[in-house]
């Protein structure tokens, strides 16, 4: 086996990151939720979109770039980005599974790819032959380096993943075209669409050269000095460092917030820190939406003022809520702190899971939390961000699931896997059992080289009331929800660690500022929002006291759990001619109502679906 | 007594009028809700914002203009038009009481702007000297058309109201200006603004000259012809008689309908009515707040899409309520249906009215149905156009309370007044005896110089369950609510007709795609919508069956009718840190809670208020 260590963001060498992720290639999941998924990414999605991009012209604007065909540039200026992006998923499928097609597609893809670039190291396929002289002279709106730093990104994945230095080598050469280029003393710019700074920071990571982190710390530092216009839609309107709210452009905010946790990991700059704190405290209390989505307003794809979080119109764009993850995964990283983990979970599962269908064929771009019918998944976009990104966030989730320390392994996300992890010099396999997030049950079974003292930090999800633990039958102390419980012991083989995370079906209230939610209630369960998705849904109370069940359902979207509850249909039809009625006049019998998984919803019917039910 | 017949719109020689209205100076007032403020406007609010339209320089505009001063043109560019409808407003007063600072005020202001008019009629007093070749070069955007409707409109109300042709002679005189510029083989274009064509056709109504009921008609003509751009906005997107929803800026697009209307009084085109119903359809719904308020968009001034109805973001401009009621008395005059004077009645008593403080001089620009608190309203704005509509408003409503037809006379608005009307060549006067909008009892003694044969229409208000009605003692058929209940019979003199209107308690509820109110409930009782207006109020719940009482207070609020309920206090502290929380971790305390009418928050404490409660 060629392949090496494949997290998906490499803290191992990184000297202020409390956390090692446990690489993908060291985790095999067993379960009946993610393991599918990665399955289904390999099978179907990432060859799908090999077939769209070669089909869109994506590819061939590098065979084109290269001089092997002659015709126009095809698509938007940017889409050299979502090959890339299909190479970093390809990277963490091939982590998790060397070899097969998705192999042999994405070195043939790096082909073209190290064709197509020019002899100074300079790749991006607009800005070829008469567009040359236009290099470099938008950055504001051009997304020149945003589409090098998802190059960055992708190529120390695929490294990482193959040991192959194919894609390492052409990101490497464009990274020193970009570096001899911008600096202090030599031309100043900042990118108008954040992600160089994530992509600089991983080649720094995987080579060691110092330069690509001094790059990455120099557009972050120039952000804010109106370089492009000072404008929140870029978060231009002020240092990094003196943010204090998340503002504009939902998915570049945020990718932007990731980089600068990446810098603060390599740097130790409290101030940075700080401002992530800052900014992430204004997002879940006021700019986040149930679901992990972000960025409430269509316009601008932005996020909305505080509060401003409506659900028809909700725009939730599925690359906010990767972004989202993203982020909140190296905030945990980088701190060890549980509420990270609580976010990094609440989007990966619900806000950006919602953005693919259950085929792996369809996306959806925008996420609302409620519909009156008619959102279907589509099988591509003009602007495909959205596809090549969920193929990312879903191809790094068993890089999430466990991590470690000086002397802790940690778990993160539950799931049945097997997997390795090495710490406090021994090498420890953990076997993991659960239906996790079907059951909050979870036995690990541990396998050690030797024995050896170290602490499992188990993470009590912030969605517990309460948790027990045991170790080898016997009770170990749990933490409160939203923390990591720390058992730290000798452990040897055969040591069996048992959870308990019940979870209860929870009525979800939202604070009274915000319009469309308050006064509703939304359905979760565990890590899972639910939402009702049927043609009673937009009329339809909950029973405030009445009872609730939940059950797996294997025959339901191919296989989810159900809440069942009791509710009042109210009524969606005999509105035609009328915007307003008498409560009194409206029929509200009682009747048996379902809610599904929210990321699960349009896979069926064309009906209308609700997040937020109205309680009776 | 110079006085002539001064209804706010005159259809007594329309065609196609099904209502002719009573006019204003043959009601007086003898009840504790209108009567007040009629008094207060002509004591308090004409006088006061006469003082600021000096201030402000807008009558020093007119000064200026007859090079009586030097200065530069003062505010906005339609500046002009507050004037006009200050005066309209003081016609109204006028009608109702002659005499008295009002008219003195108003025939200086008059002077004033008959020295201003060019000699050739042109009269905008943005539009003198270094602008004078700029007349006439952007009908699109600079208010001149609609300034001029405005005069057109104030010049009618005031001949009728004073038997003056002081403002007349100036208004005829432009419009002679306009009339032989504009037209079929002339200029063509269509004001950006409406109002004209309803001026025009007052002024036509004035002085039976047809030209200027063509020239209003040639205006409606053109629209849709893309003369200015063929945007919504200007309702330039089609041509008036296909028309089919209601877009674009909100009083514009109630103006044109309201000019439409009488258009259609005047000459009979049912293509036309025909459009005003399918519009008039639309907007009652999909595009009406609950209180008759209408632009739920701020960006246009706007109605927004179907359903889209937000609270706390709510425009719905007190102009747009007060088009609202223009429009819809306008479309009540012409059919004589009661839907219309239902929605005439909710705009009136609601929308509009919330848009003046209860001390008269004070005023909304922006009317939500939800507050954080810190909503006051303002002593004036720098685009002024609400504070003098809502005189034009309050002005006419003692001539909206009965109309006539042949052989029939119609009560529309309920108020303990007396009033005199023509019916089958008898003189009636009616002495009514009522507290509505308090009380839904009412008692008309009817006094006749001659016995005589004719219909009593009483309006039974669509917000009805039931009424009764007796005459002299016995019982007579009332009719559906949102009908008018018509009793013919030979009346004579000491005839006595009782009504009961009773006025329980309502929860109304509003369709399930208005996101911001769906579930939830808002409390109106007979013509008038409630509202919390305490810290309370954002989280506080209705309980769906607790028990309802209503009780006026003479010391609440100048004096207003509460509704006093079991309600849910909720928790509005505690979410400084949470964003979303368990229901199961809130208390929710039985409260007694209390609301008090929409029209007269914001006119005591700095509170949050909500029209939309939650249900419990």
């Amino acid at each position: 086996m060629p392949f090496g260590n494949t997290p998906s963001v490499d803290t191992s060498n990184s000297p202020n990151a409390r956390l090692k992720p446990v690489p993908i290639e060291a985790v095999q999941l067993e379960d009946r939720f993610w393991a599918p998924k990665i399955q289904q990414m390999r099978e179907t999605t990432l060859p799908t979109q090999h077939r769209i991009l070669e089909e869109t012209g994506r590819i061939d604007n590098f065979r084109r770039a290269a001089g092997k065909i002659e015709n126009d540039f095809q698509g938007l200026y940017f889409n050299d980005s979502d090959v890339y992006k299909w190479l970093e998923g390809c990277a963490y499928s091939l982590a998790y599974q060397g070899g097969g097609e998705v192999e042999r597609l994405a070195d043939s893809v790096i082909a073209e790819i190290a064709q197509a670039q020019c002899g100074d190291g300079y790749l991006n396929t607009y800005y070829m032959f008469d567009r040359e002289d236009q290099r470099w002279t938008n950055l504001r709106d051009m997304h020149e380096l945003y589409c090098a730093g998802h190059l960055f990104s992708a190529a120390a994945a695929h490294h990482r993943a193959t040991g192959k230095r194919s894609l390492l080598d052409v990101a490497l050469r464009f990274a020193d075209c970009i570096d001899n280029l911008f600096g202090e003393g030599k031309k100043e710019g900042v990118p108008g669409h954040e992600q160089i700074e994530m992509g600089l920071i991983e080649i720094y990571r995987e080579t060691g050269e110092a330069r690509y982190l001094k790059l990455a710390q120099f557009f972050l530092d120039k952000r804010g000095q109106n370089l492009i216009g000072g404008g929140e839609y870029h978060q231009d309107h002020k240092p990094v460092r003196e943010l204090d709210s998340v503002v504009g452009h939902a998915v570049r905010a945020l990718y932007l917030n990731a980089g600068a946790v990446d810098l603060y990991m390599e740097m130790g700059e409290e101030a940075l820190m700080e401002a992530m704190t800052r900014i992430w405290t204004n997002m879940t209390e006021r700019r986040m939406y149930v679901t992990g989505g972000v960025g409430a307003r269509r316009a601008g794809e932005a996020f909305g003022g505080d509060y401003e979080l409506p659900n028809e119109i909700a725009y939730s764009e599925t690359c906010g809520a990767i972004a989202n993850a993203l982020w909140n995964w190296r905030m945990l990283l980088a701190t060890g702190e549980a509420r990270y983990a609580d976010v990094a979970e609440l989007a990966t599962y619900n806000g950006a899971l919602s953005g693919i269908s259950l085929d792996g064929r369809h996306y959806f771009y925008v996420n609302p939390l409620a519909s009156r019918g008619g959102h279907r998944r589509q099988r591509w976009f003009g602007c495909a961000c959205c596809p090549t990104n969920i193929i990312r966030l879903i191809g790094q989730v068993p890089g999430m699931i466990y991590s470690t320390s000086e002397n802790a392994v940690w778990t993160h996300l539950y799931a049945a896997s097997s997997a390795k992890a090495n710490v406090a010099g021994a090498e420890v396999s953990i076997q993991q059992r659960t239906d996790y997030p079907w059951d909050g049950a979870a036995e690990m079974e541990l396998s050690l080289d030797k024995p050896a003292r170290f602490a499992l930090n188990l993470r009590m999800p912030g969605w517990l009331r309460s948790a027990k633990i045991e170790v080898n039958g016997e009770t170990a102390e749990a933490s409160a929800p939203g923390s990591y419980a720390s058992i730290e012991r000798d452990w040897k083989s055969g040591d069996i660690v048992r959870l308990a995370l019940p979870m209860p079906i929870e009525q979800i209230t939202a604070h009274p500022y915000v319009e469309a939610a308050a006064g509703k209630t939304a359905l979760k369960r565990g890590p899972l929002v639910y939402c009702m998705e049927d043609e009673q849904a937009p009329a339809a109370g909950v029973i405030a006291d009445g009872q609730m069940t939940h059950a797996y359902d294997k025959e339901l979207l191919d296989g989810v759990g159900a809440i069942h509850f009791e509710g009042v249909a109210g009524e969606t039809e005999g509105w035609e001619n009328s915007l307003y009625r008498r409560r009194a006049d409206m029929s509200e019998e009682k009747s048996a109502l379902r809610a599904i998984p929210y990321y699960a919803w349009a896979n069926r019917v064309e009906a209308p679906m609700r997040v937020w039910l109205h309680l009776r």
